[in-house]
């Protein structure tokens, strides 16, 4: 079965993303043309570089079929295919704590559809809250730019209730109350440690 | 800068690395023509199934230039690079607690060469120790097949010598007495969450 990659998008190289903070754009406030995966890449490169939190994003996993080593340059990969990911796209480390989450984004305006998930990645967060680890997801309704902290097991009882013939989509309502409003800030730009530190009790 | 992946090899794609288990290699006790890092997505999955730990390898890190999407049939990635990790290769959860290692084998028999780090997987290192994280190195010495878990902290006072202009490896001696051996197992294979439990009270 081929997948859609991601949320049946066309991949676009971010060239770009691994690129340091610009002067300039270190002094942009708005969000306007900042995905949301750029939020949180410099939001976790913040936390990285003040010793706030060690998270990270995922690389992209690719199946590899054809390589090839032309003489004294770098190996080329010429054939290869986005595989679907086992897990979700960012994880790492909190005060000694195991923080795991997905970031997805919706064009919706009153509900967020649960068809930006995977079933893997509704398993993997099973397992990681299996082993105490904290786990969650970031949404954002991409019209108004909010940002929502979602804890995993409040996401689960929702995917449950699709399973069980139920809606198909999180309502704004759910959203507003289980979730956690992350205003949208500068430096971080996502502070979702912030809320975690609300919601545990870490030393 | 190019650089070699991994430990200088080339890339063999592992086409076999996301099969499940075939019986006849269930009931295959030698570690012959295993790779470290066979071995341990075995392990990985052993645990996974088990509900013991959650832990996954990252997927390997590849720069995408160009993507072909060809009309009814899955995206062809038609040139990319491999991409130096800013991490080590595993990371998971563990009793909530955040375990993060990486792997390496050797054909010495007498040492182990530091270079099969690099500076920005030590670095890793260090962030994830400063967050109190679980950090070690797994090391094989492929002759002998023989396994020892190195907690980071040991790593990086090693590494700290041979910038300092020491030696630029890690004796057997020092290996046997500051790391753990791990007898290799029928299932798991390289059951390293038994040295966590030894070394860590996690409940």
């Amino acid at each position: 079965m081929n997948f859609h990659y991601p949320n049946g998008r066309r991949y676009t190289p971010s060239v770009n993303s691994a690129k340091k903070l610009t002067p300039e754009k270190k002094w942009t406030y708005s969000n306007r043309g900042m995905t949301l995966e750029e939020d949180i890449n410099e939001t976790n490169e913040f936390y990285l570089e003040h010793g706030i939190a060690t998270i990270h994003k995922k690389p992209t996993p690719v199946q590899i079929v054809q390589v090839d080593y032309p003489k004294r340059s770098a190996a080329v990969i010429k054939e290869a295919y986005f595989k679907q990911a086992s897990t979700t796209d960012y994880n790492g480390v909190y005060k000694g704590r195991y923080i795991d989450f997905e970031a997805k984004e919706t064009q919706n305006m009153t509900s967020f559809p649960l068809k930006n998930f995977h079933e893997h990645q509704v398993k993997h967060m099973e397992k990681v809250l299996a082993q105490k680890g904290i786990c969650f997801v970031l949404l954002r309704f991409s019209a108004t730019e909010e940002v929502f902290l979602l804890e995993a097991h409040h996401l689960l009882s929702y995917w449950e209730r699709m399973k069980n013939g139920g809606r198909k989509s999180i309502t704004m309502e759910e959203i507003e109350e289980n979730g956690h409003h992350i205003p949208l800030g500068f430096q971080p730009r996502i502070d979702y440690i912030k809320i975690i530190d609300y919601l545990y009790t870490l030393k």
